[in-house]
């Protein structure tokens, strides 16, 4: 048994609703110094392109290339890396593609218009962005799953050029990560890092082309880069601490719902796992499973600073009490071990992603179950949503007046326009009037 | 005639690339001392509410009130406005509302979900946000159609509460404002401004309720608020000058077409009006229009500055050069004042809103077509939309495998794991596994 403390509140409790606030609360201010060097490394890729690239990667990756020309990875590259990874692993990464490919697809948006009784048209023309970026972190959290997550939403929404950049500190590669690239289709590679590959895909140099959004996880000094930039390309959002909230009416085996706690634990020291259930003795008993199974983990250490710092047992009257916490958080992940958690679907009200009943383990959701698992994390779920095939298309708005629908609106959008004081607005609207001089 | 001197460039010109690129450049850095006060005030919101609220209220708006709550605009107050502007602004802002309403019910979203031959149900939920801050300017700058364009989406999406703020420097009420938000249903108004109202909505008082998003235009304080406070509620984009680009074939009255660019012009100084064609008499016409009905506008100083330092006259060799040049700009508005403007559309692939033909001046989209105004800018239509209903909803994804699945799915989530080193995952996905043992 492990000598670990795990909060435990009780919704019924008079201070709950401060409890709560302070479980949650989570400092992500930004470290000023990080801010100065990021900024720096911005300005120096915006102004001297390739040539920073080349000084930056060779400082932070310790990679000495005479031009980015030889950073990038070509699709033989990707193609050899397919080849040479374990079957098991190419297998399990191409079902998981195709699960991704197939959920994703139901996403596609189309195009519309329609016309009024005045003969005018009306509409939403959505098209796809013209070139992506995706960020891919090196090193110790590599991982090819957030290649295909990433990658896959972008093709399928038909991004013309999707480029991927991941560093390769000291020449390490990571052969599944490419492996998933070539899977994922993904157009370009180029072995560069940091705030520097940032800037590169943002402002564009000489050989990496700009891209229109950037995508992907990184470590604080991407996600400051990516904020700093955020203007001149679109991003996806900036990613706190991986949480993890499971409801549970207390009949699923505790070893299950332990691990699944563990399963975000494991992320990192910062990650969140709450569990909520009306039974009092199954909190014990996951308690008990979490003390008996924490030795046996890979990653015990990470777990237990995580489990003793940010988890917590939450004691609830009933599922609909759990289900009102549970929208006050907003959870990434929201578990629902239940016996029907089709009839709580209607209660939950912000979560990320929605896991259905006792067989549905959130690490389903990580690889393969087809859903993205890039999702809204630190209660952003209230008004985010999964990556998606959205954020890589776009829509105009189509408007096409007829004659006599000019005249009719001209009218009215004259009116307004006076009334807002824009004359020149007003007399643009005139002049489609019939006989309208201005 | 007007000693006016607009910038004329030519496609085909060497320099043209660098010529567009320098037409475009527009300087959006922040300014520090800007920062510093938002910041302060943001912070002073945060920590002491109501009082703060109270303080910078009578600062900055020479407002002084013993409580918040005097602040608040009750329905019948609104309702009162309502009755008390004239009839024809009553009328067109009701038609407008309604024409408004119909075209955004057609971007309403709808859950989907679906189930696979293993029984395992995959979906995405949609739900609306459940409240949403409008911002409103105060003063010269009050527009009534922002009102109705903000409010109305939110409103289709299904938004529980919309709250509204809305400064009233030294007392003074915009009659036509609190109408429009009386016809577009707002819940809620305050007439607070500036920083301290974006702080107020997104970290709540004791008496303004916080809320999950904020939208609406302001000035560079209520900008850098938003920007600031991203992350703890969403915001809408920051919006740069507003921009036309007009295309022409030439064939359109240059009355029409000056006046189509002064009513971008008259929006600010910096506010940029663009007009392409492959007949250089045409563009000839269209600046002799300009100098001619210049001296007649209400707003000519700001016209004139902004089409003196932002306006520029393009000759291409043909329309589909055009179309390239355009989406080199990606403009926020874009009129296609050609005699087949359908047949341009496939080659348009990136702008805020395209108005097609020579009846549909940009003016009838500002205020009564239909889609909303409140458009990408600043070329940033490469990779975002019109605000929407999407707008002001958000999606969960929803996954439930059935024993047959969690069976199939788990091998293949477990070697993944694996290989990305993260073995809670794949323990949590193998209890899941018939006779699963980890």
């Amino acid at each position: 048994m492990t000598d670990l403390t795990i909060k435990r509140l009780n919704a019924s409790q008079s201070d709950f609703d401060s409890a709560l606030a302070k479980l949650l609360a989570w400092d992500d201010s930004v470290d000023h110094q990080v801010n100065e060097s990021v900024r720096h490394i911005l300005h120096e890729v915006k102004t001297r392109g390739d040539r920073a690239v080349l000084e930056f990667t060779e400082k932070f990756d310790r990679l000495s290339v005479g031009s980015v020309a030889e950073l990038e990875m070509d699709n033989a590259r990707l193609q050899q890396s397919l080849k040479a990874i374990p079957e098991d692993q190419r297998v399990a990464l191409e079902q998981a593609a195709e699960r991704v490919r197939d959920y994703h697809e139901r996403q596609n948006q189309k195009s519309w218009q329609y016309e009024d009784a005045d003969g005018t048209v009306l509409g939403q023309k959505v098209t796809p962005l013209d070139r992506a970026g995706l960020y891919v972190p090196g090193g110790k959290a590599a991982y090819p799953s957030s290649v295909l997550m990433n990658a896959i939403p972008a093709k399928v929404a038909g991004v013309g050029e999707v480029i991927m950049v991941v560093p390769t500190p000291d020449g390490v590669v990571n052969g599944m990560v490419l492996a998933a690239a070539a899977i994922a289709g993904v157009d370009r590679v180029f072995t560069i890092g940091g705030a520097q590959a940032v800037g590169a895909l943002a402002y564009g140099t000489d050989t990496i082309p700009s891209v229109d959004k950037i995508v992907g996880p990184g470590n604080i000094f991407v996600a400051t880069a990516k904020r700093e930039v955020f203007g001149v390309v679109g991003i996806d959002m900036i990613a706190g601490p991986s949480e993890i909230l499971v409801i549970s009416d207390g009949k699923t085996d505790p070893d299950w719902i332990a691990m699944d706690l563990f399963s975000q634990a494991e992320h990192d020291e910062q990650a969140q796992s709450i569990l909520i259930s009306p039974d009092g003795a199954f909190l014990d008993a996951v308690e008990a499973s979490i003390k008996r199974l924490l030795p046996t983990m890979e990653r015990a250490d990470i777990i237990r600073t995580s489990m003793a710092d940010r988890a917590a047992l939450i004691q609830v009257s009933d599922l609909k009490e759990a289900a009102d916490v549970s929208n006050r958080v907003a959870p990434e992940h929201l578990e629902l071990s239940v016996e029907d958690p089709e009839a709580m679907l209607e209660d939950i009200r912000h979560a990320g992603a929605i896991f259905m009943g006792r067989y549905t383990a959130e690490a389903l959701g990580d690889y393969c179950a087809g859903p993205n698992h890039v999702l809204p994390t630190s209660g952003t779920a209230r008004f985010s949503s999964p990556l998606g095939v959205y954020d890589f298309q776009k829509r105009s708005s189509l408007i096409g007046f007829s004659a006599v629908g000019a005249d009719r609106m001209g009218r009215v959008a004259s009116v307004l326009a006076r009334g807002e004081g824009l004359t020149a607005h007003a007399r643009s609207a005139e002049y489609r009037i019939k006989g309208g001089e201005s």
